[in-house]
């Protein structure tokens, strides 16, 4: 199965389809952070720490552990730069997803009963 | 760090971030056809294959191989029970995301050019 940058030649966002727009608001959130230091390509500690707390807050409260971001960032940074890639954050955003399907059948079980 | 389903009570969809929409998105997509036939909790072929040509159709086209459907499930079915559970679908979000940031990045060079 080849998945390249040849396989996504963009398609304009209104004949977007709903995993589409999904998977694009991933990328964009990322780089709306990224870009604030440095080379727009990576996340470094403040910038991931920007991105936790203003789009995961309810997994922010969720954590006990004051050092969450720097946790964050230790696990993630496999190349041990300091910075996550967008391929070193995705691994987030599938354990966040992941955890959270976990409620959705926890709490469609419940509307079944 | 510690993601399971109590680190995501569900907020209202009204109070979520751009980003818990987008994941919440994920996991409502897979349903949507996760619940055709069967258990509701995975994929089968059919299923996998109405969400990659429904959801996934400019990726599909890309494609030229005509058992993309079938290869894509062999890929990601890590315990051989020719469905897919969430977890096992989550790679190719994932795939297809990072081949689209690099479509992105391409994008944004040119554009700054």
């Amino acid at each position: 199965m080849a998945m390249n940058a040849s396989s996504c030649p963009a398609p304009s966002f209104a004949a977007m389809t709903e995993l589409e727009k999904s998977m694009e608001s991933l990328i964009v959130i990322f780089h709306r952070y990224a870009k604030e230091d440095g080379d727009g390509k990576t996340l470094n500690k403040k910038e991931l720490k920007k991105l936790i707390e203003n789009e995961l807050p309810t997994f922010l409260k969720s954590q006990k552990n004051p050092k969450t971001v720097e946790c964050i960032l230790k696990d993630l940074d496999t190349n041990k730069d300091d910075k996550l890639d967008f391929e070193e954050f995705l691994p987030l955003i599938a354990g966040l997803s992941l955890a959270c399907e976990k409620c959705y059948l926890l709490n469609e079980k419940k509307g079944m009963k």
